[in-house]
């Protein structure tokens, strides 16, 4: 037996001490605020992180070695060729990806049953890689998350493999991904209350 | 609460009925077959669908619009960059993708326990994005996945965006992603026997 239903309201007490913390130090994303506010004001349920969702331009040794992964530029908003540009123009080494990642926010909730009432609510809103995280004595943890995404390798060691025009393509078509799961964050916003205690 | 554990025994028994025919009918990807196997032994598992993971070339209306999807190509294993040429040939209309997906397996679990205990070994054995997918009456769902993915846009309605040597290297990404993942699911088929029931 898992013992984070007894562990809830400690666990939650700390987690809102770090949130105020990171709020004040302006480490959270702006736009992902009112939806934490709205999960926090509830009874059974509090944020432990929470991404807004981003554009951006990489550098890594090698795909998924996020240790040594270096961002040339990172957007949570819809971002120019311009810009964009720009941090490619900062490449030196190691393989070049522009990246597209969904919102991810991690949510802990007092029960299972909690638990499943935000994983479906979210999935029905268009969340639908949301699911449950993590098991422990600490916490049961709920993670929301969207299927837009991209992963485009776009050249190594200073080589570049596309043009300006990919380039073009790419953007508009992540700018598109990034309206699509911004209109899902505000829909969750809206409903979490309503549909949640 | 939740009643999986009371259904679980029943809902094995239709599981296994359904992967015999799926089998039978060559519908499971070969080189997943013995890991299921193994899993399927245990007491308190059982597989419920799988995808050994893939490289393809997709044309779609629109990203995410599943439904209207083709699959121009699809290899469950390494791939040549003549094979993928070929499929890119084909296409005609709407976005043309470069896809690869990390395996899928979703394994129904008797208790909270035995998920964590699935899930945590599949995380420790870089299944990062492993998670209990879903709780219901009938299933208690974990999910076993990877990290290693691509989504490269190539073109749209029969325009290339990119080159013969683009391809070369994407291709070549690919199948060392490939190779990583492959390498996780046989060592989590020599691991499942040993560290669970």
């Amino acid at each position: 037996m898992f013992l984070y239903t007894e562990n809830f309201d400690g666990q939650k007490a700390r987690a809102m001490a770090g949130l105020r913390k990171a709020l004040s130090e302006k480490k959270v994303d702006e736009d992902v605020i009112p939806l934490l506010e709205r999960i926090n004001s509830l009874d059974n349920y509090f944020t432990t992180s929470s991404c807004s969702g981003r554009v951006s331009v990489m550098e890594m040794p090698y795909f998924g070695d996020k240790v040594n992964s270096v961002w040339l530029g990172k957007w949570h908003r819809e971002v120019s060729v311009d810009e964009v540009l720009e941090a490619i123009g900062k490449h030196r080494k190691g393989q070049l990806w522009f990246l597209v990642r969904s919102p991810i926010l991690h949510v802990a909730a007092r029960s299972v049953e909690d638990a499943v009432g935000l994983l479906n609510l979210a999935v029905g809103l268009g969340f639908k890689y949301s699911n449950i995280k993590s098991v422990s004595h600490r916490k049961l943890l709920v993670e929301i998350r969207s299927t837009e995404r991209m992963d485009v390798p776009l050249g190594e060691d200073g080589e570049l493999w596309v043009d300006g025009e990919y380039i073009e393509r790419i953007v508009g078509i992540a700018n598109a991904q990034l309206r699509r799961f911004k209109g899902k964050l505000k829909r969750l916003e809206d409903e979490v209350g309503a549909k949640l205690k």
